[in-house]
C-alpha cells in the first residue's frame, strides 16, 4: 500500500472530479464507495483503476481480505488517514474504502432476449436514487439487462451507485435509442409491455408472454403517444388514493415483482 | 398579496429554517413546496400559517387559482422576486409556490383498524426519500394510518415531504413505540405481519388477514429478533440475483401490493 498524505495527490483529484458527469464519460471510469459495492465491482469482474482505504476507518476483516485479494489482482491501493477519506466520502460513516473503476456498457446486438426474467428497458429516468432502486430490484428478480433510452441519468454517477447497493455491477447495461430498440425488438419479435398510468390493463390480471421487454416511462413525462403507440400491450398499476403516481422505481419493482411470481408458479 | 423585497425578512428566514429537524420539532410547521404540494396539503385541511409565491415564475392558471382560494379562506400571502424565491426553494426547477403548514399528528388509540387497506408499521425509517415514497404507495393502495415506530426519520423533512408528492398530507401519521403498538394490538387482536429478509414464507404465497398490520424494519438493520418474535407471521420478498437486499421503499411497496391484490380479488 503506498500511503498519501496530501489532499493536492493525482489520485485524490482524481476521486473527487468522478462526481462529475462530463469527466465520468470522458474518463469512461466511476467512483465505487464501501465494502458491499467494491466488492460487488470485483466480483463481477471490473478493472480497477486503483483502491483507496483508510486504515483509520476500516475496521472489517472482510474489507481487509477483500483488499488483500485486490492487490493479488495487481490493483494498487493506497492508503490515506481518516480526514482525507472523509473529505472524498460521499457517506455520513464511511467505511474507508472507495475505488475507481472502469464502467462497463454492452450492446444491444449482444444481448440474447431469453437471459433472464425479462429485458427492462427505462426511457429517459432522471432521478440517481430511482435508476440505483431499480437495478437492486432488477438483479432481485433476475433481470440480467437493463436498456437505457434517451436522454438518462448516469447509472455511474456516484449517488445511482450507492443506491443501487451493488447492483450497478452485477446487472449488464444498455445504451441506445428508442428507435434502435423498436429495430431490433421488430427482427427478434419481442412484445414490448409499457407501463402507462390510467391503461385499462391492471399489471396483475395480465399473462406476461416471455421473452418480453418491459418499458417503463420517465419520472415526469411517462410514455409520450407515440412510444405507447409502439407498445404491443399497455398496463397500469391502479390507484385508488388522491396521488397521481408511484415512485419510478416503486412502479417498476412492483410489476417486475408480478412477472417474477408468475414465472415461479409455473 | 404582500410584496417581500428582503431575504432578511422574518417569513423568508422561517421558510429557511425550516430544514432544520429541531426547528421543525420545536414549531410544529413544515415546509412544502410546489403545485401539487401545496394543492394536497389545502385540500386535506392543513393549517397554513402563510404562503409565498413569486410571480415571476408562477406560470400555471391553476396555480392561481389555488393562490386565489387560499386567500379567500384568509392565508397570507407573501410575494417575492425569483431570486428570492430560488434562494429559498429546494428545487431545481422551481414552480414558485411554497408554504408552511402546520404538521398533523394522530394517535394510536384514534385509530380504527378496520380503516383502510391494513395499517402499516415502519421501524426507525432513516432516508427522508423512502418515507415519502411510501406514503406515496400508502395513499395509492388505501392505506389511512402509517405507525411510525422508534427513531425515525421526519415525515415532514422537506426531502421527504418532496418523495411524498402530496401523500405526507393524505395519509395519517402516528408516532409511538414499539411497546405501545404491541400493547394496542394486543387490545384489538390485530395480527402483525413482518418483512424479514430470509423468512421461509413467501410474500405473495400468504393470505393476509383483515385488519391487519404490515410491519418493516429499518434500511440496515431490519427488525431485530425481539420485533421478529412478537410478529404473528413473518414473510421475505424473494430475491435470486446477487444483492442482499432491496430498497426499503421497494420492500414496503411490493408487499402492499400484494395486499392491494388480493382484496381487489375478493
Amino acid at each position: 500500500m503506498i500511503p498519501v498524505k496530501s489532499r493536492d495527490n493525482t489520485k485524490i483529484k482524481i476521486l473527487r472530479k468522478l462526481r462529475s458527469r462530463k469527466f465520468r464519460e470522458q474518463s469512461g471510469l466511476c467512483y465505487v464507495e464501501g465494502i458491499r459495492q467494491v466488492y460487488s465491482a470485483f466480483e463481477e469482474g471490473f478493472h480497477f483503476e486503483f483502491l483507496i482505504v483508510s486504515s483509520d476507518l476500516l475496521r472489517s476483516e472482510h474489507a481487509w481480505k477483500l483488499v488483500n485479494d485486490l492487490i493479488s489482482n495487481g490493483v494498487q491501493v493506497i492508503d490515506v488517514d481518516q480526514n482525507i477519506f472523509k473529505s472524498i466520502s460521499l457517506r455520513d460513516n464511511p467505511q474507508g474504502i472507495a475505488g475507481v473503476v472502469r464502467q462497463k456498457w454492452h450492446s444491444l446486438e449482444s444481448i440474447d432476449p431469453r437471459e433472464g426474467l425479462c429485458l427492462l428497458a427505462l426511457k429517459a429516468v432522471q432521478d440517481p436514487g430511482n435508476i440505483g432502486s431499480i437495478l437492486r430490484t432488477a438483479d432481485a428478480v433476475g433481470v440480467r439487462y437493463v436498456i437505457l433510452l434517451g436522454d438518462s441519468v448516469d447509472p455511474y454517477d456516484p449517488n445511482s451507485v450507492r443506491a443501487g447497493a451493488g447492483a450497478t455491477f452485477t446487472v449488464k447495461l444498455i445504451k441506445t435509442s428508442f428507435e434502435r430498440l423498436l429495430d431490433w425488438k421488430n427482427i427478434h419479435q419481442i412484445p414490448v409491455i409499457g407501463a402507462v398510468g390510467g391503461a385499462p390493463l391492471n399489471y396483475s390480471r395480465v399473462n406476461y408472454p416471455y421473452p418480453c421487454i418491459l418499458l417503463m416511462g420517465s419520472e415526469r413525462q411517462g410514455l409520450d403517444l407515440r412510444e405507447q403507440s409502439s407498445c404491443d400491450m399497455l398496463v397500469s398499476v391502479p390507484m385508488v388514493g388522491k396521488v397521481d403516481s408511484l415512485n419510478l422505481a416503486v412502479a417498476t419493482s412492483v410489476i417486475l415483482y408480478e412477472i417474477f411470481d408468475q414465472r415461479s408458479r409455473l
